[in-house]
């Protein structure tokens, strides 16, 4: 199973990807996508849409894994962030990905094992996990762990013979 | 020149698209995409994106013109109308089209001359000026008055020799 893990973002949109076969975890890419504030929001969409659809025809995964995100205390930011959001889920659903949510707290304890982690214990343990030479930038971070997560549920599901998980949530 | 209105909403998105020539106005089709709330996230975010494509690949309009939404009271309300509305300028963009966006103040000046104009009254002008039946819709008559708003606007630059609208402004 290749699963793309994604942490969006109208500034940055962090992606990782990584392949999981029986117990090996593989690191296949990552990095973050970056749009202008210069750029009318159209245009930053565009960026957004067209760069997640190149990676997923590039690295071919099956399923998208993408932070539960609650809301900002700026609404104004919180109104950016779900067009991001809005944008990052479009790319996936046209390149027929399924789309999977994992909560921050899920995502922390799948990674350290500890649901108040903080973003530098995230990365670390990224990087521990996928045996990645340095340290990943923490939007490209975030989104290898909930890749990350992904496979953690799955590989639960299928040990106590779920027949999958739906928003995080394991349904029988 | 034609013009697609959208009125984005994760529940209900309008749109309408509406041909000019010369000062001729016609109106070509209206109609309001539904999603279900059983469906998941990415699920509803799918239909609205294959439905505004399929609107335009039947319609072809060169330009989208949105309402520039201010946030909502409701924080979950703003990440939810956040991500249709970035999953709506997915579809345009994918497809080519220009977006513009304009204030709802410009909008009810544009359709209705007034600012503090309410929606039924939007609804009746847009029956009036596109010479409809009946009153449409209320998120349908939204998106049909976004894009009598941009040929409006569209017209004063001609007018005034301006070069172009961007996010609804006059830029010389």
């Amino acid at each position: 199973m290749r699963v793309i893990g994604i942490d969006p973002g109208l500034r940055n949109t962090g992606f990782g990807v990584v392949e999981v076969k029986d117990t090996k975890l593989t690191y296949l890419s990552s990095g973050v996508i970056s749009t202008s504030q210069h750029d009318s929001l159209p245009e930053r969409l565009k960026v957004i849409l067209d760069s997640i659809s190149s990676i997923i025809n590039d690295t071919k995964p099956q399923v998208a894994s993408i932070e539960k995100v609650f809301v900002n205390v700026n609404p104004q930011s919180t109104l950016l962030l779900g067009q991001a959001r809005g944008t990052t889920i479009s790319a996936c659903v046209l390149n027929n990905l399924s789309v999977v949510e994992y909560t921050a707290l899920q995502i922390k304890q799948s990674v350290v094992g500890y649901g108040h982690a903080d973003k530098l214990q995230i990365a670390k343990m990224t990087r521990y996990l996928l045996n990645l030479n340095g340290i990943p930038k923490q939007d490209a971070a975030d989104a290898l762990a909930a890749a990350l997560t992904h496979i953690h549920y799955t590989k639960i599901c299928s040990f106590f013979n779920m027949s999958s998980v739906r928003g995080g949530r394991l349904i029988q």
